[in-house]
């Protein structure tokens, strides 16, 4: 069977090298074309030495366009670059998957707020598909342009997607708390980053204003099926990978433990990388590292009347690549969880 | 001048260490006494390596008693254990410090209830004064029976005390998500601590069943006038000091940026411990690890008119032997900060 | 084509889970059979949770004896249980692989100075085959009871070994100087590796009289034809996975730099998963975990007329599980490289 | 009693940063004045955000010269700078303490052969003094320019004094293998210091090329009275502070363990802050991590006729700053301990 050729722009970063990463383990796909916003072409190895000997594929400058035949391009460039790199690829009828947030929300004028920047396609943004498989599979199975969710977004939206959806809790108390290691801040050498400062640090930034804001309430809204709003505050690790939320809601109504449990498992029963716990203690981030799983806990606070949820994920995987991959997979009529079954490390 | 004999009871666990090591820097403090659970007299230097050569005092078995001119004993022991023996030590006019959860609560069906054991002396219970500066300056100075703060309340309290005396905001809305380094769970090896499984790890545990839910709440309650019950969840950092929490609640009543930021620096303002950051953005562990200070910053989100605080301490000290000292020191009329005053280590 | 049956004996140390989750990853293996000493049967993701949803095979008590159909075994046991084990399946007509060091050394008197304990089948060790696939290739093909190298000697073995095989070094003078992270030291709790201990400590260990000392130097010694000595000092590093060895050793005679490098790329031209670099600086820890590559950095100091090799690997993939899937691939007629090739994860 | 004043050129950086810290805890130092690399005058908390609240002094920009009264200063500077500054200081009789290996190398020509740049001022070089105190004490007491000694030369000749001295080791067969945390390479932020590239990493670097190879060679060789050359490879740990150093070597003659043992506590048996331990197992780094102490342990392996030795030191105290404050006591005839008696954190 032909393999299915795809680009990858903007490699070098940290989701674009774990992107490449995966698809060199996935069997129906050839990586056509590596590109960068680099100077000059170098092997990728030169960004990503663990790659020496196993693959010296070249990357090439980003102006360079997609070769033919090329059907897919991974954009893993900053927030601003894919709404102008899109439309190219689209007109050549080469579906488009985008890392950034640049065709996440519908709304331009609350890309605007959030992102700081004006939005330079909104004509686009309806047609653009949230790739959340749990939520969208079948609208991604058709997409041309998808936009992959950040990764608080998919941490925090699968952590509380059942609860919002039965209308179980308060939609105005919502509160979510999340934990990422660094990686998700890129790979630019920063002080706040650089390991004596960071090695043994914790801190929250962004607090209450953090972009990803609006895409959680953009979603748990059509969840909902009104507009809801959340406090959502970003937290740094001291470590390379994973991201783990604590979200807190008020009951709406009273339920039973063991109904809270059974409303989670039945929302997943069919996911391939969902897996349900129960309660909220045995879920740990050193579980899904290295893997496109998301373990989800949910614990009753009968005393309060208010559910607590706890999710992990690998932020570089089911938070940026491999979730990437898993879009792609449907997108093209493959199996959705091909090149995507390793487990996680542990240690 | 004299210096004031003391005894540390449990000095070879991790809190029991740091006491003597702040107490090697106290000008008026003589160790008479060391002692913990072992089966023979050993040097502090076998369970600390750290103070080999700098004083190789000895450890004793527990039984042995206090010798005569100590005037204060520190009660670095687990829980169920400072209630037997303090009341000896009352009798003889010793004044006790109890770092464990023993004398925190004034009711002892709460104990029961969270500790999941009897308590053996409830009469005691009301004459204990519980150890936080910033709130009971008064009581400690003339306290006999001092317990001292648990770490997580600590961090909690000391976060939301200007919100809920100031009644601020709603009561009933408050949540705690914390994240504590590991030597807040003790010196015993385990697995979930075994660095390959906790190098880069993160999770939640006893989530809304933790042991310090009760006393933040009757510390909080007391500032309110009324009963308050929390949401509290902590989580295990993978590093060996401090603790960061992030608290969110409801605005009661609307509130401008500045008159927030005002209540926070006029509640503090003599506090000779506690600094009070702009926001929350500024606020990290590492500025505070290896002193006795907590840095606290508050953020108002005007758009779901909710404040989130972030606080952070060195779980060992201020949120443990630091506290002790400071609280030691108001007991014996000396200078508050005596032995404390060393900023942080940041790397 | 049907798979091959095989089973993990002490599938719950990390060696043992490493291999079985290499094993999930390859084509032509079927894992019949799990146990452990335990005292009752479990699922594996009970010791593994990453493996929750992904398999739920059982573990049993190690008493059990290997099912009908299994043609390997692989003895994930410490020292002292393989001797006493691997009878039984060699006379079944069962290959035996064996993680520990009981089969590595030609001599059991050797053996009984260096482990501390007698050898309970001397009689077998001539027959046993050590599994370096970059030395002993052709003999491993032909194997019934494989003696999996020790992480240690895999490193420094494979750093020296063209150096000793030359004879360009002066054979009395090679110096051995390890890092090893903590996940050789096995699963079981223990206050040195407790994470406030360890999290930001590094220490020698075992100086010169680690048992892995006459390993190295048997296998040298066959290579340069006759008995060698030398100096191996291991340490830890505070991080799971990762081992990187620096040896030190005197020409014997002079060479050019070009010529040393050349010797390097030579002796491992052909060996998938020996990678030579240029000097020493660019190999790290981190290009190798998560595979089971080996990089080598050779650099002459012709200032000191001596060669510095760097090499490293990771101590569960090629230290451990990784090496011994190669050597059943090896045994067994396989691809060597069958369910190996993923590359390192560098974050 | 008089408080002597100084001036710290270069407080922003992690080894000016430490000396400050240091300073604010000496009682009879008045740092009097603090510059830096810096555009404007800024606190030194907005650099060492843990003195917030501490002390608020002001940062100014270094070309501002130092004030009246200051009788030393302290040139935290990177190489290159303190050759220029330091004239200008000696002619107003101010003492100057340089951190940077200006001073260090007592030829020129060696000095450019190693750093890469022409020596400026030659001619100070024969009257700079080597601060080393358990060397040089006396030349100490009496310098005015004093050369701080690197981080790693520190480690490695306290580690090898006592055997060179004594000429019990062949002086020709040295080696030096160390391991540095990364504040060691400063407060720059650089890819390779990232965190998620180095958080769980381990590499070696300049092998056999670092710069302060000739510096031991230079005080190894004035202990042996005879030019010295020495092999030495320094590495990278994956922690803030704290600096382990193994070396080996021949021995030149026959020696029993306890001989062994008590030259090295002969020679240190006066030193305040040398810790001779029982072999080298013992050593860690977080044992003196926090501190001035330097803790040894030397081993001797009877089978190749080798000696082995452990060396740690916190790579900013007594690998920098700790040792510039032990140096800056002599120079002033006070106690040489002041200031610095604390002992390491330990966790």
């Amino acid at each position: 069977m032909n393999r299915i050729e795809v680009q990858i722009v903007g490699v070098t970063g940290y989701a674009g090298g774990e992107l490449y990463r995966l698809l060199l383990g996935h069997p129906q796909v050839e990586v056509k074309s590596l590109s960068a916003k680099i100077d000059r072409a170098q092997p990728v190895s030169s960004f990503f030495p663990n790659l020496r000997g196993v693959c010296e594929q070249v990357v090439v400058p980003v102006e360079d366009s997609a070769p033919e035949g090329v059907e897919a391009v991974f954009l893993c460039t900053p927030h601003g670059v894919a709404m102008a790199l899109a439309g190219a690829y689209l007109e050549r009828g080469i579906k488009v998957i985008d890392f950034s947030g640049d065709h996440r929300l519908k709304d331009a004028k609350a890309f605007r707020a959030w992102y700081g920047m004006e939005h330079r396609a909104p004509e686009r943004l309806p047609d653009a598909v949230y790739g959340l498989p749990e939520l969208y599979r079948a609208q991604i199975q058709s997409a041309s342009l998808l936009a992959n969710p950040g990764c608080y977004p998919t941490s925090a939206i699968l952590a509380l997607a059942p609860l919002v959806r039965s209308r179980l809790i308060a939609l105005d108390s919502v509160v979510i708390d999340s934990k990422s290691g660094v990686s998700g801040a890129g790979r630019n050498p920063n002080l706040l980053f650089h390991l004596p400062e960071c090695g043994a640090n914790c801190f929250a930034y962004k607090i209450a204003t953090h972009q990803h804001t609006p895409e959680i309430e953009q979603v748990l809204g059509q969840l909902a099926g009104e507009p809801m709003q959340v406090s959502f505050v970003p937290h740094v690790l001291p470590i390379s990978r994973g991201m783990l939320t604590t979200a807190y809601a008020d009951l709406a109504e009273s339920v039973e433990r063991e109904a809270l449990q059974r409303l989670y498992r039945d929302f997943y029963r069919e996911e391939p990388f969902v897996r349900v716990q129960e309660g909220g203690n045995r879920v740990s981030l050193s579980t899904v590292v290295g893997s496109n799983y998301c373990d989800i806990g949910v614990f009753l606070d009968e005393r309060l009347e208010r559910v607590i949820v706890v999710s992990v994920i690998d932020n570089l995987i089911k938070g940026a690549a491999g979730q990437a991959l898993q879009n792609f997979n449907l997108m093209f009529g493959l199996d959705e969880t091909l090149g995507l079954t390793q487990p996680g490390w542990l240690i």
